[in-house]
């Protein structure tokens, strides 16, 4: 099969944003059915991302009209076991039984919607699942914890959802658990089953100080990318900003890999455009990855693989810099 | 003179933390009074600092009285020209004349409540004033902006009232134009204002990539360390922890170079304590400096200097390693 | 079992250092007989960690005779694929077949010498097998050519032999493919060998962004913890510093965990003393990690393990802290 | 006046690369002369650089002359004061007096040679002087000397010849004590030496957690800016890559402002093509310059500077994007 890029956004891409310093947010902050409305507005997009937390302002009715209304679907349903006060110190791994399974079913629930709505999978991206200080947790149980509550859901989601682990290094606790491409294929591989899998961040890789592109080979490997999360920042945080303005090259090198590995999942915009317009945002990181991908189509791939058989820079640089210089 | 430690604490420390993942809050987010209330508790504070922002909330005589029952005086009232989406762009330097007339108009009235509730110090932590992207700035306006803005309150505030410039490399923007004690000595030197330093934020040097005592140094020579901000974190973001839980070695260093100088400044804690009490970290982290500073005393200062004339991390570690080892 | 501390180190400690800019050596560059006798002069030193390559300097009888006369074992042999022009590009994953046999072969030596001189393992850090430019490397060869080797290796070495893999993030390539603990674990899990595990290098986990410690945890989980090497860095190079000179907290709390689960393997001094005596350097970092040790007993597990439950910083910290504030 | 590129290469990019784990070099090793010869070899290269300790190997005279011979003049006379044992705790700013002076010493026999070889400036990389671990070194004590002897070195280099300064955050020492370029704009603010100023390495702001085009213009403001070295790097580390392989962005703007200042110095390349060869790589960094430079040209810089008076990011994209997407 051939790629075929298909793009969507997280729905919060359009929420307004605010952060620690200015809680009343750098522009308007908006509800669910606007940022639905304004999705509709991108120019190719044609899914988006949301949680299962959405549903507590929508009906899942309501949600599917106004996407069928502005001609999306949906690629994935974020699971946010992170946002409020209850989830402070942990959430798939916290060691009050209670709060984990509180978790564990706010996950099931994102699976049920994610049938209900037509969606292909899940995220867990386990942002409150980590530690601050060292000595703070019990790394042991910690890891047996995550992985049971990771395998409870894995297990209802089967065998028609797939559920994507979306790691991260930090933020917002100063050490995630999940925080990088190699943990999360060595918790596929312990687990086992199919349909549980990767996501990977293009932002997040760099905080862990991968290369994006390498990450996914990683995973391709074992066929556990199930879905990309693209944006750009300036490694050591997660800046979620418009795709392809840092990093050109290794953005390049990632889209080479998915159109190599004919990757079939979605691209999906995670950005936090905290000054910016989020449409605008969003079609300009659209419009960025076409014409990514239009410097993809002109890499010789043939001559690019002789160039890499010789394991010489300057071999492989004479082929990739003419995409530009 | 001798160095006697006295500590500060920023009000925020106490006013509970959210962050953009949860906009409701890691606890109960209160008020200027209750903030006071609070500072009033832990055992050691003897001063507090606040924001000009503040007193949208609180009129000055009642602030004063509160300080007054909870035995606590203003070190610092620190200029908020961040917090609101007005500020998005910038302050200090922004291009918009009117905003950047606001925005000096705010720290002036920063000098006014300093002189009124007795505070030796106003801060500019000028957290708007930066870029998010490549190219969206022009630098020369911005330094020649930052600099004539800077000035201006500089010859406000004088002869009484000083004006501490507080670096940070980011956050809220991906890059901030004062972002480094050698920036900061830089501007200092290029103003020649007497009354207008620095402030080193523990935290916000590691960032920085400095080692925080050599940066207390590199200001001391000039005269021009004015408040220090105390906490701990993971060197590539401002985690803003409880101070000594990371950088052991790197605070008892800094507080050595704090005797040493026989600083007469405050020592500010600047904590966003996420998931804990505010007082109780407040708490922990003067009994934490006051246990370095006994370290301190432990140190054999002739012989650290001697071990430090042979410039052999042998001989200064032996030394040093004593003082817990 | 209970753990007991056995120290080794590697005899590069005795070497002399040089680097790019110093190439004639911080002090005088030594051969492996006086690496070895200058070993033997370490207080409390049990063993030592060679390279294949030393024996090209030595027989192997001169070898253990040395060993004995100081009183030494060989904790691991290091498998040295990276040190000559050849290996620039690659040893284990070099796209030419006649290479990777070299490097195959090389490593196969280092078994049957860690057979004869009574060493229980090699250790593979495969410092050429990466890539410094973005698209050098055609990622999933790299990965198969990886595993294929390495697989080899194991098996060669059943059942006697042990394995680990000491990832490393970077130097001397930009990126190199082993780079965490998680793909080090995820390597292991694929090749479902009994005797290939990791080695935690202390200051290649903290260039990871790592906690060292939980990185224990998560290689322990599977009893892959093989070896560990020692020393200390600012977390974005390998500086290879003297044991608990920076990182006293995490260097606690990975000694809390080598206790918490027994480990049995050595602990290896891993460091390059470019300016100090490499038998001062290597004395002191066992005295500070018998110093730590002392205090790791100092903690009261129980009580310490009653916090964690908690998951709140405070809790922990208030137990911890008493073990020097 | 307007820019125009002149483009020069420091003489090791060709004297081949060793580094810690590979003393005998990726390539072989070749003396000055040879070096030279190869620079010889470079398409648009006009300039080098060299070191007063190259002179060792070489007279003057026949340096002039193969100089001559290949079309060449020198750009810089670097000094080095750290490439041997007796600097290995400092030099400008070592406490020993005798190696301060010789230190010193080496400086001015630079200046000489800079006057007899026709070479306008001379560079000081104080790559010795900083520290590794923590208490290592009085900073009061480093901050004078090191301030003393640049002081008496641009006196003597008064009027002719420039001094510019090369700010490095690290490598070879853990910290050094020039370490960005705010602490070197400080320098040149505390002498008040017109010949004295500074050098932005490209890879080296980077490692500062510099914007370089940010860097260029603080230095700028100042007329402070007298020499660049480029190259690329992946921000933590001095990796020396050929230029524009990985900060396509930031190169071109640095590129930028080159023009928009006029910048009347030379643009040097240092690079350690450590697998590469370097002629080759020397080639295609000035290529990659001047492709980049024609994309300058791109630009509408009427068009850009009224996006950056808006402030927003998606104004100023919307110009820049165009030149490549």
């Amino acid at each position: 099969m051939k790629f075929k890029p298909k793009f969507s956004s997280g729905l919060w891409v359009f929420a307004g944003c605010m952060d620690r310093f200015c809680p009343s947010g750098y522009s308007k902050l908006v509800g669910v059915k606007e940022q639905i409305e304004l999705a509709g507005k991108v120019q190719g997009l044609k899914g988006i991302e949301c949680h299962q937390s959405d549903f507590d302002q929508i009906s899942r009715q309501e949600f599917k009209r106004l996407l069928k209304k502005n001609n999306l679907s949906c690629s994935n349903v974020n699971v946010n076991v992170w946002g409020s006060a209850k989830w402070k110190h942990g959430a798939f791994a916290h060691q009050d039984k209670r709060i984990r399974k509180e978790a564990i079913e706010e996950a099931k629930k994102a699976v049920r919607i994610a049938r209900e709505i037509g969606s292909p999978s899940i995220g867990l991206w386990l942002g409150a699942d980590g530690f601050d200080y060292p000595f703070q947790i019990n790394y042991f149980k910690q890891w047996d914890y995550l992985l049971s509550s990771i395998r409870e859901v894995g297990e209802y989601a089967q065998p028609d959802i797939k559920v994507g682990i979306e790691y991260k290094l930090k933020e917002p606790r100063t050490h995630m658990t999940i925080s990088s491409a190699g943990k999360t294929l060595a918790i596929c591989l312990e687990l086992g089953l199919e349909n549980v899998g990767a996501v990977i961040d293009f932002g997040h890789a760099l905080m862990s100080r991968e290369d994006p592109a390498e990450s996914l080979v990683l995973l391709s490997r074992h066929h556990k990318l199930f879905n990309v999360h693209l944006n750009d920042a300036y490694r050591e945080w997660d800046d979620d900003m418009i795709v392809g303005v840092v990093h050109f090259w290794e953005t390049l090198e990632f889209l080479y890999y998915c159109v190599k590995t004919s990757y079939q999942g979605w691209l999906g915009l995670d950005m936090f455009p905290y000054r910016e317009d989020g449409v605008k945002a969003a079609t300009m990181s659209i419009k960025n990855i076409k014409a990514l991908l239009k410097m993809v189509e002109k890499i010789d791939f043939a001559k690019l693989e002789r160039a890499q058989r010789t394991m010489g820079a300057l071999k492989t640089q004479e082929v990739i810099r003419k995409v530009v210089f």
